[in-house]
């Protein structure tokens, strides 16, 4: 992963960690979805692939913003959580949802 | 340009709009640093290219969330604002300035 920081400006900083199509789709599916397992964020309907949902899942442990823990000890299946500095990403999407709601024609929740 | 909706979720339609690495930092320099022209962003330390920076203008533009108008009576050059539709966008990245600056090592505004 390429962790090299393209300033010190926070907003590029955050756009460096989660600046895609599909990084904040993983976290409202943990969040509002209660989905926990790759399995599950596949079959969201906007249809990420494998290899992305590999990449971003990677990325979003490798800087603590989700956290793998098995999920059976019968199984070597994992599930995936919101660390706290995962948790505090919640607010952005929030901000999301509100301006999506108000500006983009037949979107809802 | 696609517009075409991965999903009616208004998270997904707005990381379909700017759901990228420069984007939200255009929306930046209008809103924060005053930048307004083409050159502007240009000069802006994380270093956005010329073919990145006219196609996300050109997407910002279709979609209303900025606009373009001519600086000078004298001069073809345009200078870019952002719509009533774009300043809504500011609480997203007012979050995101939170979150950075409480949860990225070495951000700083």
């Amino acid at each position: 992963m390429n962790t090299s920081k393209r300033s010190n400006c926070p907003i590029a900083c955050s756009l460096d960690i989660f600046g895609d199509k599909w990084s904040l789709l993983i976290i409202r599916d943990i969040h509002y979805s209660n989905k926990h397992r790759f399995e599950e964020f596949l079959q969201s309907k906007e249809g990420i692939s494998t290899n992305i949902l590999t990449d971003r899942l990677k990325k979003l442990e490798s800087i603590a913003i989700i956290i793998k823990t098995k999920y059976s000890s019968h199984e070597n299946r994992m599930n995936y959580l919101l660390t706290e500095k995962g948790k505090k990403i919640i607010p952005i999407i929030e901000s999301m949802i509100e301006w999506g709601l108000e500006n983009i024609e037949g979107t809802e929740i």
